[in-house]
């Protein structure tokens, strides 16, 4: 089944939470601390917990890289025990010139297995194209992040009277020739998502920021409702991995995806 | 050594190459084939014969990263090979919300030992923040790249008359206050980089695109001879690297940078 299938099966069957794996060693229950790859422990049980919940499984590659390459294998062998009906999102931010973003292309998309990849803009096209034409992949675009530093780039006005991520929206849709790409929109930026619904088009959107970075689920799914669309996916990361710090980790995660989609349904009426 | 101490002493000698370490498995010499790890022995090679004349490594995360956890391993083991005096950049253009970003500093700066990264401003300051907290390391944010996608955003004019890429520049001295930060600045754009020599200011540069991407060591080397400064690397990643095909190719590799220095030096008048 090729990204947008799998997106779009969750999202017609009203599953829109991501869950982030953004594993950091430092955080996991105790219980898990003697086990041998407490890491690799704790995302198979979250996996195994939420899989029939979640829209789809974000893994930040920081978090895995921090452990050198034994973190990379971790990495690989938790998007082995994610069922295959299940979008995976490999958070990499990557761009860069052609010959280069081509090799990302093939470690991510190809020998990494991964559906999707987000990727940055600020190098242009050629740095974008790689990722973009294999049709099967969903490639994320950063366009309005949900930090504060959005500000010092991201929304400079330019000549035209375009704020740059609001270029890049529009870029990113000349670009879309193969169906395929999405673009990165944080949810802690409600007034200019409201703003940027009709640019952002047929576009799917991936949404972080919910949770600790202060994010509105409600605004989200209000403004998708509002615009009658359905391909969105709101990322929770630590919100939901790390609600519980004991043994039931696993089960508190699940309370909390299972919460969240509940929220999601009755806010659209489904 | 402090990451910029490296970069000053290898200047001050007069050497300004950079050896991009691109290693790309498929396009390796036929003698290698054989070994247990041809990527590894071929950087080991290249690094025994050309550090005493490399001012730096540059290892490109793309072509290890597609070998999965093993291509990690290959770069660590390849950093490990290094000698302790010359500066390794690792060049990885990362750049995310600060929580992660500082989860990629530690990575890349502190468990995999790089004296340097480069990273992607798009996102702003606070995505840029964890790396250049530390002193000891040097931080090369992207500016004006090597590439024909940078006339998509780098070079939009923004409403206050700067191109995008300036007001990069501007905000990288502002942001400056450890005296670590640098700029990546194609050399393919040596028009701009004349233009820009005054808002660049006392950055260190790291300037890619000699070779194979169709920039002139000349005009780089003449323009910063103009402004009487010496703090900059010229990467040369295939036009060395990949010299010769066959059992010589490490050979071949330490007479094109022998010859580039020479060049360098004659055209610097040291």
């Amino acid at each position: 089944m090729d990204a947008f299938n799998k997106l779009n099966l969750k999202n017609q069957s009203s599953k829109f939470i991501c869950i982030g794996l953004d594993t950091d060693i430092d955080k996991l229950p105790a219980c898990l601390k003697d086990t041998k790859n407490p890491v690799l422990e704790f995302n198979k049980a979250i996996i195994e917990k939420c899989s029939g919940h979640a829209a789809a499984y974000k893994l930040n590659f920081a978090f895995y890289e921090r452990g050198g390459y034994e973190g990379i294998k971790t990495m690989q062998e938790t998007i082995a025990a994610i069922p295959d009906d299940i979008l995976i999102i490999a958070d990499a931010k990557r761009g860069d010139i052609g010959n280069t973003s081509l090799m990302y292309s093939e470690a991510i998309l190809n020998n990494m297995n991964f559906d999707s990849v987000t990727v940055n803009p600020y190098m242009g096209y050629d740095s974008i194209a790689p990722f973009i034409k294999n049709p099967e992949k969903l490639i994320f675009i950063l366009a309005l992040t949900s930090n504060a530093g959005a500000s010092d780039f991201e929304k400079q006005k330019l000549e035209n009277g375009l704020c740059l991520y609001q270029l890049v929206i529009e870029k990113v849709n000349q670009w879309n020739i193969n169906g395929n790409c999405g673009i990165v929109f944080g949810a802690t930026k409600y007034e200019e998502l409201c703003e940027n619904m009709t640019r952002i088009g047929e576009l799917p959107v991936l949404l972080p920021g919910v949770g600790v970075q202060g994010g509105s689920l409600e605004d989200v799914i209000k403004t998708f409702k509002k615009y009658r669309r359905r391909n969105f996916l709101v990322n929770v990361s630590r919100g939901i991995i790390y609600k519980s710090n004991g043994t039931d980790f696993a089960d508190a995660a699940l309370n909390e995806i299972v919460s969240l989609n509940e929220s999601a349904r009755l806010l659209l009426n489904d």
